[in-house]
């Protein structure tokens, strides 16, 4: 009997190191031709299955899977997309099914965060509700960092590396300019309700930066913040600050808003640095600049962190030898083992304890005042922004994959 | 007699290699100890100068000043201060003269851009003017490129290297997302009234990436804009714009003003990103995500352009080289003798031909529906983003000099 197929999707925000998982997954399938038969990519995520829209990901070269390793964003393509629960939505399940069968897919590999981790977990009752036999696996991924029993998640320590290089490059751009010129720097991160991307902006007091961080765990106080701006510009002349997108007033109301909401209902943000920016012109008088990271700090493969890119791979990987080992229902987690040196082993957590969780910020992560990060915190991130993995450039820019994507033979009728 | 010192300082925006060119004055006049003494450097720009507040650049080691090519910034200060006329301001240049005479100051290095070089030219003229023999030196530096007679302007290839990388990665993660969420990404970028910078982004088309430029040169037509990006999202399911800061409606009024001047009563912008981020919501209804790079894109040493750094460093030695050959009121300028392979060699301007003067884009770079750049255009672009020449990391973070700055004793009363 020919081996069952493989499906593997990307889900929600992407990364610049979720295709490293990718690469993981499909080469570590490859490796097992004996157990695992292709490796099916639903294009954009699990709508890929719903709709039969599925990509051979045989036909893609050793090389060009190789090259995921160093390409940012979902080369498969991601969605926004949520299961309802199957009391609501049955129709889905079944149609999944459907999918799954007509393709031969014993295997469900999931690549996202926590949202994701709820789509995963759905599909892998699929053979308790539907007696459908299906070994559902996810695989983490958030910038956020924020999924429970993990040590840390696939992709936040580049986006940290880069929060933390971008940081240091301004905070010396304004040091410059201070004179006559700016005197604080605002620089708006991802982290809608934890504050683990604006924490990285934090190293760089490593290298004597005077820099404030604003993380939605601490609920915003403007005077108290003004008065901090001041102290440090009096002090040193000048100052950075590092906010996140999420940080919000004492009534839960995000400092910025844009009015639009995105597929899962959250409201979609950014504008907070010009919001803070307004006020310490209007308070302080001070000149200021500001910038907002978006999408950059999350696609930003050209500065990843090794450490992230080898541990994005690695929960790939691990993720299928989880698939043979007869597991279903579960997530390779990274486990620490120490900090100095750096030590960790992939280990692996219940999907049940993993969905619809976040993480936040331990309050020993902040300091007392609010504004910035512990001694611990700082031993929490050093490991994860380690080593440098860039990738080869040609004409002077990264040379980044872009896959055939080659659709597989559709074998039902359309969906919906 | 010993040889007489020279001063160098920095002005205007910093860059991500003007340090290069710091290291390029400090190695080559050390390298001529017998014709010219110490480097003096000015602490904040020609504030050093005006107040006496000396650097002695001979405390540093060798070390130290090779390091600065790996260093963004001003690693002197910079300062936004533009000297009046003689005759408006008579007793600034008599202070400029006392303090030349009280520390034996023959070489003048100035090392900025336009506004820069009318110092620098106001500088050079005290010869004449009020008979103190100086020979002052401009050396080119500016993000914008928007310099005179030079074929392209120090710290230019580095933030357009960071521009077309980021908006490829960044578009890489549209393209993943497109499906289910946002369909366009809108980069704001420098350049308030030369549109090079954001000309830079359009060679990720090379990459087959959709993108729309939006440049100061041209005046923006909401109407014909927002057909463009429908016209894009249809054909590709997403598309990519980078948009200047300084792109305007045809009555002059920037997309996005902040109410705040600069020292040199230059209005301050910021917010074009969001302004046009809103168009494409309310004209299309359509998903879109935006970033605003600010000090980022100047200051990314991380990744700048390898050719950059070279020519930097190259204007900084040349400045040295012209003042001992006797010149005075000049400019070393980047002459392009071929695109491919790439040549170019070290030239020199009059600075009289140099101050004040802005080059634009030529309308022959810009596409004739206003949106994109041509062949012509990549074809000059692509040399100067050429080569990587990343910084030594420790910890994950780059090694960026910050030097011991030890004051030169003063030997004058307090100025003003």
């Amino acid at each position: 009997m020919a081996p069952q197929n493989a499906f593997y999707a990307q889900s929600g925000g992407v990364t610049a190191v979720i295709n490293a998982s990718a690469c993981g997954v499909i080469e570590t399938a490859r490796a097992n031709r004996g157990r695992i038969g292709k490796v099916y990519a639903g294009r954009n995520g699990i709508i890929g299955a719903l709709t039969e829209d599925l990509i051979d990901t045989s036909k893609e070269s050793a090389a060009a899977i190789a090259q995921l390793r160093y390409t940012p964003s979902g080369a498969f393509g991601s969605c926004r997309y949520k299961l309802k629960s199957l009391e609501a939505n049955r129709r889905e399940y079944e149609r999944l099914i459907e999918v799954f069968k007509a393709h031969d897919i014993g295997y469900f590999f999931y690549n996202g965060g926590g949202d994701s981790a709820d789509t995963c977990y759905k599909v892998s009752q699929l053979s308790e509700s539907l007696g459908y036999p299906i070994q559902a696996i996810h695989v983490p991924k958030t910038v956020d960092n924020d999924l429970p029993i993990t040590d840390n998640c696939p992709g936040f320590g580049s986006v940290a590396k880069y929060v933390a290089i971008s940081t240091l490059e301004a905070s010396f751009d304004v040091r410059s300019m201070a004179k006559t010129s700016t005197k604080v720097f605002v620089l708006e991160v991802m982290g809608r309700h934890a504050g683990w991307i604006a924490a990285a902006g934090g190293l760089v007091e490593d290298h004597g930066i005077p820099v404030i961080v604003l993380f939605p765990e601490i609920e915003f106080d403007r005077d108290k913040f003004l008065a901090r701006v001041d102290t440090l510009v009096k002090k040193h002349g000048y100052c950075s600050v590092v906010v996140s997108e999420g940080c919000h007033h004492p009534d839960g109301t995000f400092l910025a808003e844009q009015g639009t909401k995105d597929a899962f209902g959250h409201a979609q943000l950014g504008g907070a640095a010009p919001v803070v920016a307004g006020m310490i012109r209007d308070g302080l008088k001070l000149k200021f600049h500001w910038a907002v990271a978006d999408y950059l700090q999350r696609a930003a493969r050209h500065v990843a962190s090794k450490t992230d890119v080898k541990q994005s791979y690695e929960v790939g990987a691990a993720a299928v030898k989880l698939a043979l080992k007869g597991h279903n229902a579960v997530m390779p987690t990274i486990d620490r083992v120490g900090d100095k040196p750096y030590k960790y082993r992939i280990g692996m957590a219940q999907l049940s304890d993993v969905a619809n969780k976040e993480k936040f910020m331990p309050r020993g992560f902040i300091t007392a005042d609010g504004f910035g990060i512990t001694e611990k915190c700082k031993r929490y991130l050093r490991p994860l922004i380690q080593g440098e993995d860039p990738p080869k450039y040609r004409d002077g820019l990264p040379v980044y994959a872009t896959l055939k994507n080659v659709a597989v033979a559709k074998k039902l009728p359309a969906f919906g």
